[in-house]
């Protein structure tokens, strides 16, 4: 009865439009050219890294797409239990049609052709956004991002500042925002001048949120103008230490909050990533994390802006009913997707399960795709709701007897509903 | 298969008598008088306020029971995903036998009605012990409450002991503890004499648990009497510093171990929460937590302590694995209910499960409602019999093939026989 | 339909021969001659002894194998619904083949002569092998064992390293290590001669893999051979301070991992374990854990040593995540096992599932039964491999539509093959 009742549940959830509300989308080239597009993202990169390709394979300069596809495929014999393999097969599948269970060394290259020239297609954009059940999808856009060149409805502006808040000490850092802006930063009042046409310009162009990914022991607290003006002053002069920089980050931190205010911008917190852990992995497979770290931590964050809602996402599962709690108390507080290394089935299931049942219904965002190319939106959203389904079935019309027509609202709340209540309204 | 079976079971868990280990109740007042009463409750009023509802709306001063359930029944639609708004349902299912599967705008005012007349009736009270199948409940008294006028063989005092623990510093604490003992404390000594006066007083009026509750930095460690005169000396002259309201706080709490010896009376300890995080949180619903706490924190008092018995609750789930483990090893160490941000499905069933499988059965202490009211012990502990049923259907007959018969003497020595165990024999 | 796929693939599973990767097995005296060997099991004296069951009683000196059994038969009614005394059960059941669901004063003494007649026979060893379809174990040995008198193909060496890291400030252990190599250690270049002639012999005697278990706060870096010496001669004279201490247990473990490059050797990190927190526990009941622990900590580790595998368990199911996540980043880590306080159903389950969907199937070792004496591997294993059906079946036929040879052969992989691969290729 279950299995039959999860079928009936997700073709509900699958027959809903998306919005998805965190993807690095190029909105200049959203869709990919050849199979190394897809494979070249980094879960398959850094898996076959894992199990045993040399770095020099994967990343030797110069090779062409079909050849990095053939090595790659090559390898991926080993990860061929993973969710992210079946994210592969199912766009093959059901964005190719091509009807596979496995690609491998046997069939690899008439696929690879078959992409080719499916995706040279002058409509394929569109055909994925379509096949996708896609309305539209957020950028992560760099603070200096012109933002020109693609339609802002459907390829939605965010402003991501982690450059800001973690790497002002680097002059090109610096150089760029006095470009993007016309203010040459000295200080508190400077720089929250320029945070302003920022968010002036971003909003200007459709953008719908502000968004930073932290590291675990980051623990933001107000920073003085004074205080931030003798910090800017050390890190320009090249003498700031440990003490200065965080200053300054806190202080950045706070004052994009105080425009997000003003611009009355959701800021999405990505909390828990420790960068470069594995010095010498692959392009975009070296960050990990330490799963000690609290939302304590943002406690005096969270009172300072009530009128800002977070939409937050946490790394690890073991962070996940601090997660569900705070959403529970804090008003500004909002549930946001299934992060990166959370990102695969046990992990969603324990930790949806966990949310759905004690944070407001409004304030829970279900998924988002984390894609560079539009491709993966299909599969990882079909892995979500079909993890969604057998929640809403077992956990809600089996366990606590809700009617069938109850959950599926629910979880198309959960899908879509929220995410135009939280960016759009 | 599983869904009968977990039916049979829960049919047999439903028809065991229970004590209720723990709870808030006012012995003076333990049923509700209107629907306000019910929807007074912090897990209603902080939902509706973190999904939108202004705190004034929720805290106006003055206004009638009426208007404040009329009020907060607009703002529940938000929160009809939660499990705590099952509770309610159910209440009004079962308690109230109006069948409906949502309160709501459209009939709430007949309920609230029908609702003043059932609790206006002389023998409600009997009525929901009764319904709920409660032969008695635990209280958290005040360590200065008189403990008269009521019977305590059915409300039974509990001695909490925050106050003394953490508030010895506040001028109105220490009236208060002279008033209830008639020893002006003045150092180690007299303060060990005023508990040792406490506890012969509750004890005489059938107290069975002495209780607190544990911030997660809490580390407690054994204080001399020299140093906690000093310490002592410094609070009451306003000189104390962090050290010193330390010092004092371990002081209180290994006396407080020391009396349980002499008293024979568990010692609940209920680790985890730090008080106040949303400053501007609605009344009971500003309390929240740091998951990083380990009870590695307990060592030192654990090994002090062997003959009093130390029932266990923990808020985050995350700590469940090393409260089973302690539980596991060390034989003063019970573990006790699912508390709080963990008292939800999802947790109850990830944190018993693994509870149930480890930790010898006498020393499992199943389920506390932690309620304030009585109605909520039916809908709190029928969401715990029901999780029980389903972990002893699938984890114990299914997947271990045990006797039906065999699974449900486990499931009622959790959910009462322990309890008789620990705090009456 | 799940319950009979599941015993379908667990079918396929139990047909698959093992070779245990991790177990405290004596190569000179590997199986049981009593119940007492059984029963004598931490395992059980601790959980008794939890529950109620006096230490003097466990541990009296000089009483018989007979009355010891007698003692812990009567004192396990309390533990019967743990999985430690279901491999007890499973032991009398399949091993002594008779067929009983409890054993207690009813009958214990009639097995106990069974047992006795049956651990008597001269061929018992090679049945407890076959039955448990077992090929061979691993041991684990200390520093100085000769590995002499014993098949190493079926026991397999492998040097257990906590007493070189953590204990050579004992003039006993330094010694031993003399006795051992004929090197009198006197810094850093004597210690790395003695430890490179202990893997010298440990290689020639077959064995195949470096061991250790870490406390939580164990953070390695590496350490100058001027560093190590100066630690090393205050450690000799008896002035070493902790940090002293610290840092030539550090130049001792990168010397170990140093030595597993030149001598091809995996070094299983077994990471949690604080010892003696139950300072009255039985023997081996004294030791815990404080789940806040993070591999971020190896992370200088991790990178300095890429030649090396690493076969990496934690004792707390809270670090898992992070083991998975590192283990499919880092190409040297790998998941092994469910160790110790993580060894129970609910953990494991959710625990492999979690590995499984993220990990490069190459690179999990699925179980070691950490067995002190032979017989357990058997119920163990099947403990394990009934989870590992019911994952396959629900979490790979079910929801991702795998076909069950598919998901037999995954399972197989992380049961045994990859054991071949990783210590024996």
């Amino acid at each position: 009865m279950s299995v039959e009742l999860r079928k009936r549940i997700f073709a509900e959830l699958d027959a809903q439009e998306l919005i998805d509300p965190h993807t690095h989308i190029n909105a200049l080239n959203p869709a990919s050219e050849t199979l190394a597009d897809i494979l070249g993202y980094h879960y398959y990169t850094e898996l076959a890294h894992s199990a045993g390709m040399p770095k020099s394979q994967v990343e030797e300069p110069g090779i062409s797409p079909k050849v990095k596809v053939q090595r790659l495929i090559e390898n991926l014999g080993s990860i061929d239990n993973t969710i992210q393999y079946s994210w592969f097969v199912e766009i093959v599948q059901r964005l190719l049609d091509i009807d596979v269970e496995y690609v491998d060394s046997s069939n690899w290259e008439s696929i690879y052709s078959a992409a080719e020239t499916k995706m040279a297609s002058a409509d394929w954009e569109q055909e994925v956004l379509a096949k996708s059940n896609l309305k539209a999808v957020f950028l992560t856009n760099d603070f200096d991002d012109p933002l020109e060149g693609f339609d802002t409805s459907v390829y939605i502006p965010c402003l991501r500042t982690d450059d800001l808040v973690f790497h002002l000490s680097k002059p090109e850092v610096r150089q760029r925002l006095a470009n993007a802006t016309g203010i040459e930063a000295s200080g508190a009042a400077t720089l929250r001048e320029a945070i302003g046409k920022l968010f002036a310009h971003f909003t200007s162009k459709n953008a719908k949120a502000c968004a930073i990914s932290l590291p675990p022991h980051f623990s933001p607290a107000p920073c003085s103008d004074a205080a931030a003006d003798a910090a800017f002053a050390k890190v320009v002069s090249g003498e700031a230490n440990g003490v200065d920089a965080k200053l300054l980050s806190y202080f950045v931190f706070w004052t994009l909050a105080e425009s997000c205010v003003e611009y009355k911008l959701p800021f999405d917190l990505m909390i828990g990533v420790n960068r470069g852990v594995y010095a010498d992995g692959v392009f975009q497979g070296q960050d990990l994390y330490d799963s000690r770290v609290s939302l304590i931590q943002y406690r005096e964050f969270f009172n300072a802006f009530p009128q800002v809602v977070f939409p937050i996402s946490v790394l690890a599962s073991v962070t996940n009913q601090e997660l569900a709690s705070y959403a529970w108390i804090f008003p500004n507080v909002v549930t946001n997707g299934h992060w990166w290394y959370s990102n695969t089935p046990t992990f969603i299931e324990h930790d949806t399960s966990a949310r759905m049942e004690a944070v407001p219904k409004t304030k829970q965002i279900g998924y988002y795709s984390d894609m560079y190319k539009l491709e993966f939106a299909l599969p990882k959203f079909a892995m979500f709701k079909r993890i969604l389904a057998k929640v809403l079935a077992e956990r809600y019309v089996i366990d606590r007897s809700w009617s069938e027509q109850r959950a599926i609202d629910f979880g198309k709340q959960i899908l879509r509903g929220n995410v135009d209540r939280i960016f759009f309204e």
